[in-house]
């Protein structure tokens, strides 16, 4: 099984996501400032996998005798939109007779617990599956964002093993392509047929009538439903809508921030010019280009036909408690 | 001035255009095969300088004793979406007394009108473009696609040296990006000032309030306004109708095939997987990747506010003739 996270009892095993799927290779992580340095340049990501790496990067943290919440902060700053992040560094910091071994149990159990939501919301989301369903999808929400399985990506799993026989177009997502990398690397293992896309050939693909349902990840789902997640959802969305194809949403509840009333109030990370302008560290245009480079956006819960977790399908109007 | 294509007296200089920005190359094209390989490999691309180039490659064909008949054929078939390629090679092979002068001095010919044609465009989209318009715009539309100045970028051009002050917000336009290197090399040049984003962060632009108007070129466009276009405009056309931003297309009577009656009867090319797993010949995923990789999309009439040639301003519904 894929998974993006291993604790080998010692230190954290991190799958460098940056390298896939041209190479396998795994950093170990040591402390902190490991995983910290991890979760920001993005060797391991996915709104599940950080709120793990997160939980493990406060154990390091007061292994190493650092103060507990002046650490946590630290942590929870690295990214700002996915609510995993402070969901499960919060989690951690909140345990009553805290020390490093209680935190890395809890970590430990989050990352179980999370597998086991996923595979609840692969069970939940397959009745959304029709047979031989031409499933549209952005970014990578499989075992590599996750605890493992995956959310959206598990649903397909889930699908694909209950042989429903999914076929699966893959945006590659730009910037960092974790489309084009990582999900084609993952749908490639499990032997799941698909096609990649570039983003902007998605709206072309639903006029032709080749897409039945689209599917996708969150990073934070607002009280009301709006959800943000990977820049190139929204537009996923509109385009949907407007050809009368279905747009779900997979997330485990601890995606869902019930302290955020609307979409409005998500933060939205901005990232370097580079990532536009470089591939692999080799410049594809100047770096001196001017650049727009928000890594999210924000779905309005209207233009969600349904939002699955492991809890359930929940359907609009969505009034999360 | 910047132009793709420069006859030397001799041969056609073409610039290379996909080293730009990073190195300024020129490829002396000296028979047929050349012109018909740099297409064939977007060494030169855009509707208007291909079919400036496949005139000259035509009387190339003449000049080395082929046969006139058979060497249009052979040309207009390395690019079947843009009419443009077909309507300047039958124009040179219907020519009176066709010797190799006649039609290299056709060539120029083309040429020369297609950046008188530009002008007239630019003053014609003049009245569309309000004070501090921020336009969206999607490949590259400017003097490198065509005989200089630009369709949709020539647009721009012209706002901008009257004082108009656009802001351009410049889609990479995958998978060869077009709009990251060539219209930031073109914007760059002119002092017009931009931001160059990922396809997919259109939308959430849109949404935001940011995008005053969307301006794109076209490769073809059908009797009934039906628009083919770089892939992702279509994308652009249904987000801007989503967001009531006005959606504008900008064209030379060349690209207007009278011939097809709707975007239905428009061939689009596929092109090579190997596109979407490298760039500049190195691998970003295993080229054993599947891949979808239209390089063009429909947009249909219906949902294009306004078509600018250097006739004037053509409103919807459209019927041309």
């Amino acid at each position: 099984m894929l998974v993006p996270l291993n604790w080998n009892g010692e230190n954290l095993e991190i799958l460098d996501q940056r390298l896939l799927p041209m190479k396998v290779e795994v950093i170990e992580a040591r402390s902190m400032e490991d995983v910290i340095s991890a979760i920001g340049n993005m060797a391991v990501r996915g709104a599940p996998a950080i709120g793990i790496a997160g939980a493990f990067a406060l154990a390091f943290a007061i292994r190493s005798g650092s103060e507990p919440a002046l650490s946590a902060e630290q942590i929870i700053s690295v990214r700002p939109t996915a609510v995993n992040l402070s969901w499960a560094v919060n989690r951690v910091l909140n345990l009553p007779n805290l020390d490093w071994k209680t935190a890395r149990d809890e970590a430990l159990k989050i990352q179980a617990e999370d597998l086991e939501m996923n595979r609840k919301i692969g069970a939940n989301g397959l009745e959304l599956i029709g047979q031989g369903a031409r499933i549209l999808t952005i970014c990578n929400t499989g075992a590599l964002a996750t605890g493992g399985h995956g959310t959206a990506l598990g649903i397909i799993r889930t699908a694909h093993s209950e042989g429903k026989n999914p076929f699966v177009y893959s945006c590659e997502t730009r910037p960092r392509l974790q489309g084009l990398r990582l999900t084609s690397f993952e749908l490639a293992f499990e032997k799941i047929p698909f096609a990649s896309l570039a983003d902007s050939a998605a709206a072309s693909l639903m006029k032709s009538g080749k897409i039945d349902l689209a599917l996708v990840g969150a990073d934070r789902i607002a009280k009301n439903g709006d959800t943000a997640n990977k820049i190139g959802t929204y537009m996923l969305a509109v385009l949907c809508q407007f050809h009368g194809i279905p747009f779900y949403v997979a997330a485990p509840t601890s995606t869902f921030d019930l302290g955020t009333a609307d979409g409005n109030a998500i933060p939205i990370e901005e990232r370097a010019s580079s990532e536009i302008t470089e591939i692999d560290g080799v410049e594809i245009a100047p770096n001196s280009t001017p650049v727009y480079n928000p890594a999210f956006d924000v779905t309005p819960g209207n233009l969600i036909s349904a939002i699955i977790s492991e809890r359930g399908i929940h359907r609009p109007p969505y009034e999360f408690a």
